[in-house]
């Protein structure tokens, strides 16, 4: 019951905030007054004002539940459950008028770090992505099949290989894993942020999907991973374990097949 | 008149294809019959069928002209004209279910590879961009206006660098490059294929853009000159050159002022 009504605030803080965006993509503001130039300030704007949206309305509908988010200060938590805020994932695609940037709005239980549900909200392209613990993913309403999910024959050799930037490979041993694991891959792409992961979640590729990201903050995976397990999808940190608010790099497959195959080419590097 | 019918011609080439490729969108077929699997099947399949169709129309339309093609054999041509055909550019973004990939076709005049009219289509967005020597450019049969155009004060260091994938960069010398724009430009974004062009030519950037590429062929970025000179945006090679059947490395910028701090950049390494 507590949780349906979450799960109502969280649809209502996708409605809000994707109003607030889809008014500023694609709407090139070459000069601006802000000292720091156009460049950033159209971005800012975006994202700071659907996040204080979002906030706003959970301090009304939701006061007992904590905040934490990508723009502003965290918000202490009275129920032990907090909200995990990401505005705009996808910064440099929202930037670029590409439509493959999301809202990411996730709701965590404080001791355990579980995620109890999440959203990724794409206003553009009006795709909503919800994933509840416990239940199968939705989007649009629609439950997902992931066609990959129960492929006992899926082969690493098959599958596309993901990362919004090799940038975020920063460490030797990082960028080391990811080069091994790009030469195992059929394929590998780059950008997407979160539409990677909704692309995996949904089951739309013409191949089983991997995604090997890291420097990543909280707010950039919380949410997703319901999504992705509720759709037999797998999503964890690079030695296979849970995702807490303090992992950086991550780990998702299209089923667990994969998930053993590529945590196997890390183990033996 | 030649120009104009040519013209007809090409939108009936982007009708067709794009129908065809609609059809093969986000279809996850996991098993098929082919000997390689289903991981390349379904990508060939919706490349060769498009260009089978497109060839189809010109050897009937325009039997005249020539055709240069990512897929099949070039046919001569006894006009001079050369038809420049990629039916799905952005192969990744396509076989993850990202609607960022484009059809390219381009008409090009043999003897001096000046291309007369080029179009890219993104069927599932329903955008198409036609670009025609010597006139403004369209997107979906609207002049395009390029807020970036004439602004003489860009800096390379507010603009968002674009490459498709750092893999792309072969040469010592062209990650020398690439790591240097990298450097200068206050952002760097990967992925995007001829939707990073597309984005540039609309202006949609909340930042001017510059894309720097190589390993490129010439079905790549074809279709794209006109429809990006036709708003003021600027693409050549690395040396600032006019591109032509054999170029391999392209620039493109949001404006001259831009181009000529960017060919500054590479002449001083």
């Amino acid at each position: 019951m507590e949780l349906e009504n979450s799960l109502k605030i969280a649809h209502k803080l996708a409605d809000v905030s994707g109003e607030i965006i889809t008014k500023y993509f694609r709407q090139a503001h070459v000069k601006t007054q802000t000292k720091e130039g156009m460049v950033s300030s159209i971005v800012t704007l975006a994202d700071l004002e659907a996040e204080a949206a979002m906030v706003e309305i959970l301090r009304q509908e939701a006061p007992q539940d904590g905040v934490i988010r990508e723009e502003g200060e965290d918000i202490a938590s009275d129920s032990g459950r907090y909200w995990v805020l990401d505005p705009i994932d996808g910064t440099s695609s929202f930037a670029k008028g590409f439509p493959i940037f999301g809202t990411l709005i996730g709701l965590v239980e404080g001791d355990t770090d579980k995620t109890l549900l999440g959203i990724v909200n794409q206003p553009i392209l009006r795709e909503r992505w919800t994933g509840v613990v416990g239940r199968k993913t939705l989007l649009n309403q629609v439950i997902l099949t992931n066609p990959y999910n129960l492929e006992s024959d899926s082969q690493l050799q098959d599958a596309c290989l993901n990362a919004t930037t090799p940038l975020m490979f920063i460490t030797e041993r990082q960028r080391l894993i990811s080069h091994h694991l790009q030469q195992v891959c059929k394929r590998q792409a780059f950008g997407g942020d979160c539409y990677n992961y909704m692309a995996l979640a949904s089951g739309w590729g013409a191949m089983p999907l991997v995604i090997l990201e890291s420097d990543l903050k909280y707010y950039d995976f919380c949410a997703i991973i319901p999504i992705i397990e509720g759709t037999g999808g797998c999503i964890t940190d690079w030695q296979g374990k849970p995702l807490n608010r303090d992992s950086t790099e991550v780990l998702a497959t299209s089923n667990r097949v994969l998930l053993e195959q590529a945590l196997s080419v890390i183990a033996n590097l």
